[in-house]
Parts: C-alpha cells; structure tokens; sequence
C-alpha cells in the first residue's frame, strides 16, 4: 500500500510541512520505500520531483523540503510496490495532456487482472495504477473529445472509480490544475485549514507549524491524505465509495458511488 | 534565441560539466534570462527539472549541478523568450506520451504565424515551439497509430521540420527514451567522445574535465548544441537542413533536407 497527499488552496500555499510529513512515512515511520514522487501545478505548467529512492533518504526530496515552492493544488505519493518494478517509469503521479492542460494522478490500492482495452493514452511503466489512469483519460476523451467543467465529467470518473475498486482497492486523487478530484475505496481523510489559524503538530516527525503566522486570514487551504498527518487537528475520514471535488480550497461536490 | 542541449551516450553518463557550461550562457555569459530545462531519460522513464527563472540563479539548477543524474538520454534547453510568456508552461523541453513511451522535445529559433491545425496533441501554453512539437506528434500519430522504428518515421519528422524552419528559425532535438533526432536550421553542433579521451575544457565557466579518469574505454558519449561547449575541442557544425539520429551514442542516420 502508499500513501497520497493531495492540497487544494486559494492562493499559492506552501505544502512543504505536509510533505515533510509523509517523507517521512517513506522508510522511516513507515514501510514505503519504493519511491515517491510529487507534482505542484504552477499556473497551467506542472512541476514534477520524482525518485524511485525511498523518501526518507532521498536527495531530491531533501531539494523539495528545503526550497519551499508555493502551489493552488498538489498531488503527492509514496509507494510500496505490489505491482510494477521499482523504477522511475513507476513512480507516481503520472501525468498526461488532455485538452491542453495537464492532468496529474495517483493511487493507493491494487488491482487484480486489470488489462482495459488500449486507448489512445497507454502505460509507460507496468503498474496498475497508470493503466487505471490511462484508461480514465480514455473514457474522458472519447465522451468529451472538447474541453468541458468538472462537474459534467463527474458521472464519467465516478463509475470508473467504482468499476476499479470492485477489483481491489483504489483510493486516488486525479488533477487537472483547475480542480482536484478525490475518490475513497478504502482510506483518505480531509481537513480544511481556514480562519482563526493555530498550530498544528506532525504525527511523524518532530515538527509543529504556526499556521496563523504563515496565512492571511482570507485563505482556505484543504489537505487529503490516505491517513490523517496531524496529531492536534480533527480530520475528517472519507467513507467507502465517498468522492468529493475541489477549487480553491473549497469542496463544490461531493457525493457516494 | 536560445541554447540547446542534447546528449547519446552507450553507458549511463554524467551530463553535469555540459550542464554548468549551458547553465552560465542563462544570466551570465549570455542573454537567456527566460527559464531552463533539462530532461533525463532514466529507462522508461524521463526526470524533467524546470525553472522559468534564469538558470544561472537558479535553485533547482544548482541541485541538478551538485546531484549527478547518469542517463543515456538527455535533452536541455535555456529559453530567451520570443514568443509566449515567461512560465513553467512555455518552458522547455516538452514531454508527451505516444505509444507508452515518453517523447521529449525542445526547439531553438521561432516560427512566424504558426496555428497548426488541432488535434490530439495540443499544446499547454503559449509557445510556437510547443505548438511545433504537438504538430509533429500529431503527424507522427496519424501516420503510424502503432509504434515503429526511428527509421520508418524519418521521412515524417525531416518533411515535418523543413516546413517549419520554411517559417522562421527551427534548431530543434527530440528523443523518446531510444534515440535522439536533431534537426539544424541555422546552428547546431556536435561532438563524440570516445577513447582515447582527453581532459575537455568549458568555454562558459572555469572548469576542465578529465574524461580519462570519468570513463572506460568502452564509452562512446555524443554532445549536441547550439555552440560548442568547450574550448579545447573540435565541434563538427551541421548545416542548415542537416538531420541527424543517434543511438548510444552512435550516429544510425543522417541528411539533408
């Protein structure tokens, strides 16, 4: 299993306190030391830092831990592998262009015999989880081959979400850099972070942030993760089935498959 | 105008002292404030690091420059912006998948009144380069849905190509994990090195290399770009139509338009 770390902000909003985190879950506090890997959408581009090394000794995750990069929405994974070699190819999130923007994937769970039909966009490493996400974008294209809001591609990620979690577990988080998606087949819990700000303690490492120092009493900052990353704060856990969509820190839809 | 860099190899190579040569023409030695990029093929898998930030003041540039990344594949870029706004989005190289593998590209020079007909590639940002490089994919697509060797697509990418250069200025490299393609419309340089080696000295910054104490005998290690890097050493220039392709290092096909 791996751990997912998703933020929907409204406005660029350092994500390094959550990462740092569940770096360290990648071999230190936890078992997952088949690579990690973390994308931060920068406008319409995309910033991916990526190593098949487990975080917790790797150099480029140390880089991503020191050079604070500021982002409206992130997707972040750790993995331990159960399908697929460890290698980059591997390595989440995946991204791909669709309508000319790029749309970022992760995914915590297996699949078992998961061999969709081939599409236009195809795996370039072996796992389940970038078929499961090439297969996704297939539906998208072919049901809107033209750009369309998030809403209207709901039912569409929805029953695909479903149809993957009948095969085993697919907890994911899907971006396109406008909006985040989240699905829940077995874990994944939310927290909201807005006015008054307080402090807030990590579970894995010795670290504890004064949000109030670090925020402007307008933002609205919402994290995901397979597990909660704080010991203070309440999060809320996702039920079995439970999807739910975000802008800018806030939750526009959500609703049970 | 800005500065391209490529790289072949039949081992696993250190790109960095290429690298620092490159890095010091983005703020230093040379006008190319505008962003970098640098691309590492890692088997099937690509490392993109990015900055729309000048690369000689760049953090992640630094980190390329300390942290030796060995691939056989590399593809670099330091942008002066023409066309399109300063951003990760206009920043080369470019990445998309076409048969499950990752195709890279990057372009020096600029194109007048480009609007290639859309189609399934389409670009992120604003760049003519971009809009180039979804064109040829989109060609590339068209003409063979399924994968085929380098060879068979020659006659795709070189027509491809000396329609774009027929526009403006089109220097460009494109790789796909297997081999690298380059095309001259005005500068472009190359250089194989190859037992015996010699120490290699940057013209941008001071600092020489051994290759004798970096390699084995075996090595065969090809450098592309705009201007020759170094001092002590003879670039072979391409001509304008030139093309060339190259395998490990080797050069397998070349011509002219």
């Amino acid at each position: 299993m791996c751990e997912l770390l998703g933020m929907s902000a409204n406005v660029p909003t350092d994500i390094v306190f959550s990462f740092t985190g569940l770096m360290q879950r990648g071999g230190r506090t936890g078992p997952h030391r088949d690579g990690w890997g973390i994308a931060f959408y920068e406008g319409r581009g995309v910033r991916l830092f990526q190593d098949p090394a487990a975080s917790a000794d790797s150099e480029v995750a140390r880089l991503v831990q020191r050079y604070p990069i500021k982002s409206e929405l992130v997707i972040g994974h750790i993995r331990h592998a159960n399908v697929g070699r460890i290698c980059l190819a591997n390595t989440h999130p995946f991204v791909r262009e669709l309508w000319g923007r790029n749309w970022c994937f992760a995914h915590n769970g297996q699949l078992a015999d998961f061999q969709p039909p081939a599409g236009f966009y195809r795996p370039v490493g072996d796992t389940d989880s970038e078929r499961a996400f090439c297969d996704l974008l297939n539906r998208v294209r072919q049901a809107f081959p033209e750009p369309v809001e998030a809403q209207a591609l709901l039912p569409i990620l929805v029953a695909a979400c479903n149809e993957y979690r009948a095969r085993g577990v697919f907890n994911c988080l899907l971006g396109n850099g406008e909006w985040l998606f989240s699905f829940c087949s077995t874990k994944l819990a939310q927290i909201t972070r807005r006015a008054p700000f307080g402090p807030a303690r990590l579970k894995d490492a010795e670290l504890t942030v004064d949000f109030q120092a670090e925020t402007t009493p307008d933002d609205v900052v919402t994290v995901l993760a397979t597990e909660p990353l704080t010991a203070n704060e309440t999060w809320i856990a996702h039920r079995p089935g439970e999807w739910t969509l975000w802008r800018l820190g806030e939750c526009i839809a959500r609703g049970e498959a």
